[in-house]
C-alpha cells in the first residue's frame, strides 16, 4: 500500500472558541507499515462531532487535549488492509479512534469493534449504532430514568444524539418535545423522529412554546446545548425532574465562565436534579446498548439521518459548520469507497 | 386560661427580600377556647429559620405563602394546657406548626410529636432533634450519599443544619470542611462541631482555602447558601461529586433571578450531580432520623448550640438578624417558662 499517500488533518493552533478551518492543516505522509501484532486500516468514514471543540481546547476537560501538530482525534470506520493479528482479517470493517487521516496502524487494543450488521450501512457505526446512539441510550435511561407518560424535552433535538434520545423516549412511552433550529429540522423532528411536538427556538418564544407543548410541565430535560435554551426549559420543570447534561453546544467559550440565571432555586423548589453525563463511564456496557439500538433500528422504531461530506479536505471546516447548525443528521466525512 | 392574652406576630406586608421587623405587627387576642377533640397549647419556644423568607414571599415556593394579616407560620414547642383528646394530657410537651404566638388550639392532626426525651432540653425539639437535624440527616445521607474517606464541604457550617451535617459526615468517616463567617463561628466549627477544617469566607480567598483544605477535591457539597460561596466550591468538585442544594441563604431575592457563572460545564466534566432537597419529602421516615440523632447526641457524637432570644417582641426582627449571621447556633425565641 506504500505507493499511496496518507493525508492527515493535524491541529495547527488551539482555538479559543469553536475550531475553524484555519486551526487545522493537511499534511501528506507515507502510509505506515504494520509489523507483528499490528493492523493497517484504511479509513472510509470519519466522524465530526460537537465534542471535538473540547478535545482541541486547553481548558480542563474529560479528555486529554489533542496535542498541537498531531492528527486530529476522531472516531472512524475503516476496512482492514493488512493484519498481523490473528483476530483480524483483511476486508473486515472496524471502528476506533483512528483520527482524521486515510490510514492508521494500530494493534488490537486500538480497535473498538468489528462492524458486523450487514443490513445497515457501515456509516451507522459512527452514529446511531455508535457513540451517538450509545450516548442517547445511557444518558436517557440511566440518568434521565424515564417512566411511561412523562414529558421529555430534548435540545438539539434533530442532532445525532438528540434524535435518538427522542425516539428512545417515545419507545419508553413518554411524551416527547424537541427543540431545534430552523424549519427543515422542525420538519425532521416531527416527520422522521416522531416527536409529539417540535419547537423552533429561532422563531418561537421558548417560554410560550414550552407552556403550550408541556402543559403538565417537564419531567426530563436532555440537554445538549446549555445556555438560553436551558434557562427557559428549567422554568418548566416538574417536581422530581431530571436534567441530563450531555453537551453545552450553545456556549461558545468557557474561558471565562459565562453568566446565566442561577439554577439553585429551580432545583430546590422542585427537588430536581441536574447531572452531567459522559458515555465513556458506561464502556463496559456498550454491547447492551448496541444490541438494543440495532433491534430498534431494524424494527423501524429508530430512524436516523446522515450528512455526508466528501473528501478529507472538508474536515478542517466541518466542526464550525456543525456549530452553525448547517447539517441535517449525523455529520460524516467519506474519504474512500466502501 | 381566658384571663390571659394571646399575643400574635402577624405578617403585615410582604417583603421583596429578607423579612424585616417592619413587615410584622404584634396583635393581642383573647386566648382561644378548645372544644371537643381539641387541645390548647401554650408555646414555650418559637423557631426562627432561614426558610421563613420563602414562606412570606409571594414567589413560587414549596409551601403556600403565609397570608397577610395572619399569624406567622413557625414551628414551636409548647406544653398542653387543656386537652379534649384522649391521646394528649395536660403537661405534655409537643411540637407543631403552632406559629409565632402564645397560645394555639389544634386537633390531634396539628401536633407533630410529643417531646419525650427527658435527658435533653425541650428546645432541642426545634433544632438538632427537630427539622434541622432531620434535614441534615436525610439531605446528607440520602442525597449526598457519603462514603468513608470522602471530603464533605458544608456552607453555613455553624448553622443549625450545617453543624449537624458536618458532624454526621464525621460519624460516617468523611473529612469535613466547614465554610462560615467570622472568627467566633470558625472557632465553633473547629472546637465544637469538630470539622477537620473551617474556612472564614469573609476574610479568606475561598479558592485558595479550598485548595489548601481539600487537596484531593470535593466529593460532597452540602449547600445552604448558594451564590458566590457555591461558585467557588463547584470549581473544586471531583468526578462523581454530589451537590445537595438545601438552601439559598446568600441570595437576597429571586425576583428577578440573579446571574451567576453557568454550572453545566462543571457538572458535565465531572459527571457531577446537583440536586434540590426538601425534608418534607421524607415525612414518613422522620422517626428513623430522630432515633439516630438522639442516639448520636446522647453519645456525645453530635454537639449543638442554641441562640435564645427572650420575649415575643424579638420575633419580628429575628429573621433579618439570622441573615446578618448574628446568631451562634440555632435561633429560638423563648416566650414562656418551661
Amino acid at each position: 500500500m506504500n505507493q499511496h499517500i496518507n493525508r492527515q488533518v493535524r491541529l495547527k493552533s488551539r482555538p479559543t472558541g469553536i475550531p475553524q478551518a484555519e486551526h487545522f492543516e493537511i499534511i501528506e505522509e507515507p502510509v505506515p507499515c504494520p509489523t507483528d501484532g499490528q493492523i493497517l486500516i484504511r479509513n472510509i468514514f470519519l466522524s465530526v462531532e460537537p465534542a471535538m471543540r473540547g478535545w482541541v481546547s486547553s481548558v480542563a476537560n474529560y479528555a486529554e487535549p489533542v496535542s498541537l501538530n498531531t492528527v486530529m482525534r476522531a472516531l472512524a470506520v475503516g476496512q482492514i488492509v493488512e493484519s498481523y493479528d490473528p483476530g483480524f482479517k483483511p476486508g473486515e470493517y472496524v471502528t476506533g479512534l483512528f483520527g482524521w487521516q486515510n490510514y492508521i496502524v494500530v494493534d488490537a487494543s486500538g480497535i473498538q469493534r468489528k462492524v458486523s450488521n450487514n443490513s445497515l450501512p457501515i456509516s451507522t457505526a459512527l452514529g446511531v449504532l455508535g457513540l451517538n446512539g450509545i450516548t442517547a441510550y445511557f444518558g436517557l435511561l440511566e440518568v434521565g430514568m424515564p417512566t411511561p407518560g412523562e414529558t421529555v424535552v430534548v435540545s438539539s433535538a434533530a442532532g445525532a444524539v438528540g434524535s435518538c434520545v427522542g425516539q428512545i423516549a417515545r419507545i419508553k412511552q413518554c411524551r416527547t418535545v424537541g427543540i431545534t433550529g430552523g424549519p427543515e429540522k422542525v420538519r425532521l423532528c416531527r416527520d422522521v423522529f416522531q416527536y409529539d411536538h417540535a419547537i423552533d427556538y429561532r422563531i418561537e418564544s421558548l417560554d410560550e412554546a414550552l407552556s403550550a407543548t408541556c402543559p403538565e410541565g417537564i419531567d426530563i430535560y436532555f440537554d445538549n446545548t446549555g445556555g438560553k435554551i436551558s434557562d427557559a426549559v428549567l422554568r418548566h420543570l416538574n417536581i422530581g425532574a431530571r436534567v441530563v447534561i450531555c453537551g453545552t453546544a450553545s456556549i461558545d467559550s468557557w474561558e471565562p465562565t459565562p453568566l446565566g440565571p442561577r439554577v439553585e432555586r429551580h432545583l430546590l423548589v422542585n427537588r430536581a436534579r441536574m447531572q452531567g453525563f459522559l458515555v465513556f463511564d458506561y464502556q463496559n456496557r456498550y454491547t447492551e446498548a448496541l444490541d438494543a439500538l440495532t433491534e430498534w433500528v431494524d424494527a423501524g422504531l429508530i430512524h436516523y439521518r446522515e450528512d455526508i461530506l466528501k473528501g478529507i479536505q472538508q474536515a478542517p471546516g466541518s466542526i464550525a459548520g456543525l456549530y452553525r447548525g448547517e447539517n441535517l443528521g449525523k455529520r460524516l466525512i467519506q474519504i474512500a469507497g466502501i
